[in-house]
């Protein structure tokens, strides 16, 4: 039930030239069910990444932060199985994984990144991985973004996968990305996982910095349920296959760029919101008059997450004094309560920190009821500003966490 | 569906000289329910409290930091309604109910302590406050403990009291405490609403000293739902009227009345943990070998919030890798998961931060069956330890908070 979230159609994703896809079976976790994805790269193509702060990072996510500056020539991604919380064992698999997509693509072992997504604390079953990775390796193609989409799914509801073909510097680029997640959704300097790969050339370390400033304003603003994954991780890919190159952080096409890349994020990162676990409600937390953007970041989780506010979006009931609390819960020691004004979308509900005295409980209804929302903060202390974007919280949450692995 | 929390008995809850207790039906938010608290101490008692530290702090909170360190001869209680969020006009109810209460005892108003509890950013109708509280006053005795508890329910599916007598110093001392609470908890520096009366003679600064520390080891280390409430308040009354009397900080006695009255508070705090909205389980995180007592906290506090445990203990399910995920986003940045064990209970789940080759899930299983489980983490890191007592994650905790109001 993801809110306003349509399948992506074949048709709408674009190949972009350097990058084929592939996938197989390989019973991972369970049978008959698309769970390993293989990207291959032309040579030439440059790759960056920003990954989990969690302390517990999945061993996938260590092999990736050592192999993400050199030439990278493949991503191998498995469903069922994070690969966390396991210890030596756990390293060694993604090692062995990345090995054997070397030995069957002919290119180093430090030419791969590998990725895993699923349960934690529980052994990859890495053999299975290794001898699914034929039938992937058969099955690439440069039209399989949407079967690639599909084949790193865990409990999301709906394939995320966009392209978008723009005009920079007199060129064009196509930009196509797929990513996965609906739960365990608080991402940290990173995502669940989210693949963009795009025909321009850029050299590695500016597009190291373009991905943390795209994630920054997409992935790294979302949150489902306030738990940071172990595995998230967020990588960009340029094949240089196309006719634009940037040469350096000051060259006149990087903002352009940057511009399209932050949409086709923040649209894949707003579809793992609309299909999160359980969610009726898509809501845009915005704060402004912040004294400073981490303070604006924190007024907007502490609403994002509260679980009163959720529910109460959930119930589309107006019972608003649950985001003043929230507001007042998020830790700004000297937060004057008299300088909040909160808006629900148009309607103006607390005026300097009390019940606008105009505010009708009927209008507060009215936008409750939506399935999109904005909760609008001022807290008159600045200029900084945020926005963040999460779901409700419903019986349909519980069931997914509760019922999921078991 | 409180968990192990039979109802307090009558019969069980002591008198406390120098107390009396009264309440009234006065419709703050519906008819027929005990909703309106009078309490009524002899002259030469002391008083403090710990309030909560949620910016938004109601208007009753804001009057009763004025008043505590004064003489305080009554306290009164409505629920219904929180009166926080509601501006100068909130606060002038809550000053109009002192008035009133001051009036009826013949006590001045700065001896008059009000706290609210309810629903935020509603009008509180104090005319019908007001109203109700001769009928408090008729009804004013010593052995009223259980209705004063049942007078401050508001979610609560249980009433919580209790009383200890205890010898200190050769002297006999009665304490006796009544607490309300199920949602939005998550105490900093207070609690939902917690009142204790005890027969000894305290200075006021060293009673205030002596409630902050107890509230530390009792209400502090319970959460529900991570939401700290506009309301919470945590008061201690020492009426002088026993034999006992502590003189300053270096009294003999003194250590043995902490220890009572932390005892009569954490069996309040757990009581609202075991009530807690939805829950099913009661869990205790025990958090050992940390660094300092912060970052103690701050580990029990990711592992005792993170809905997606939460959901898990509902379920009975041993998905542990979710406490593992848990810890690694807690915040502690040179955290070392590989000196990281995790028990349940007596099982030996995580060894050096990855599965415990000897733990079987079947022994996971029959821990997570269990309604009260011990999650015991060591951190590898020093000697601070701490304790936080919380609750599952259910489909009635999303029932009631998205009903609770409407």
């Amino acid at each position: 039930m993801a809110v306003n979230l349509p399948a992506p159609r074949r048709e709408d994703l674009l190949p972009v030239a350097g990058v084929e896809l592939g996938w197989a079976e390989a019973g991972i976790r369970k049978a008959n069910r698309k769970d390993l994805l293989l990207l291959r790269l032309a040579a030439g193509a440059t790759v960056a990444g920003v990954f989990t702060r969690n302390r517990f990072a999945a061993a996938p996510v260590q092999v990736c932060r050592r192999h993400i500056a050199g030439a990278i020539r493949a991503l191998v991604v498995n469903t069922g199985n994070a690969n966390a919380g396991t210890g030596a064992p756990g390293l060694a698999a993604a090692r062995a994984t990345c090995d054997a997509v070397g030995r069957l693509l002919d290119i180093p072992a430090a030419a791969v990144l590998p990725f895993s997504t699923g349960v934690i604390m529980e052994p990859l079953p890495v053999e299975r991985l290794i001898a699914g990775l034929p039938a992937a390796q058969q099955s690439l193609a440069a039209d399989h973004w949407l079967e690639a989409a599909e084949a790193i799914m865990t409990t999301d509801t709906v394939a995320k996968a966009v392209s978008r073909r723009v005009k920079i510097g007199g060129h064009s680029v196509t930009i196509t990305g797929i990513a996965k997640g609906a739960g365990m959704i608080r991402p940290d300097m990173a995502t669940m996982l989210g693949f963009v790969a795009m025909d321009c050339r850029v050299p590695q370390p500016l597009l190291q910095a373009l991905t943390q400033e795209v994630a920054d304003a997409s992935f790294n603003r979302i949150t489902v349920d306030g738990d940071t994954s172990t595995n998230d991780s967020f990588v960009v890919m340029a094949t240089g296959a196309g006719a634009l190159a940037i040469d350096d952080a000051a060259d006149a096409a990087l903002p352009a760029l940057r511009g399209a890349l932050t949409d086709v994020a923040r649209t894949l990162a707003q579809a793992i919101v609309r299909d999160g676990e359980g969610a009726t409600k898509f809501i845009e937390v915005r704060v402004e008059e912040a004294g400073n953007s981490q303070e604006a970041a924190q007024v907007a989780y502490a609403v994002a997450h509260s679980p009163l506010v959720k529910t109460a979006f959930f119930a589309s009931d107006p019972n608003l004094g649950r985001i003043l609390a929230a507001v007042g819960n998020a830790g700004i020691a000297d937060l004057d309560p008299a300088r909040v004004q909160l808006y629900l979308d148009d309607v103006w509900v607390v005026r300097d920190g009390g019940r606008h005295p105009d505010y009708q409980e009927a209008d507060g209804q009215r936008v409750m009821k939506q399935s999109e929302i904005v909760v609008h903060l001022k807290l008159g202390r600045g200029t900084a500003s945020t926005r963040v974007w999460t779901t409700d919280f419903s019986h349909d949450y519980v069931s997914i966490n509760a019922d999921y692995r078991s």
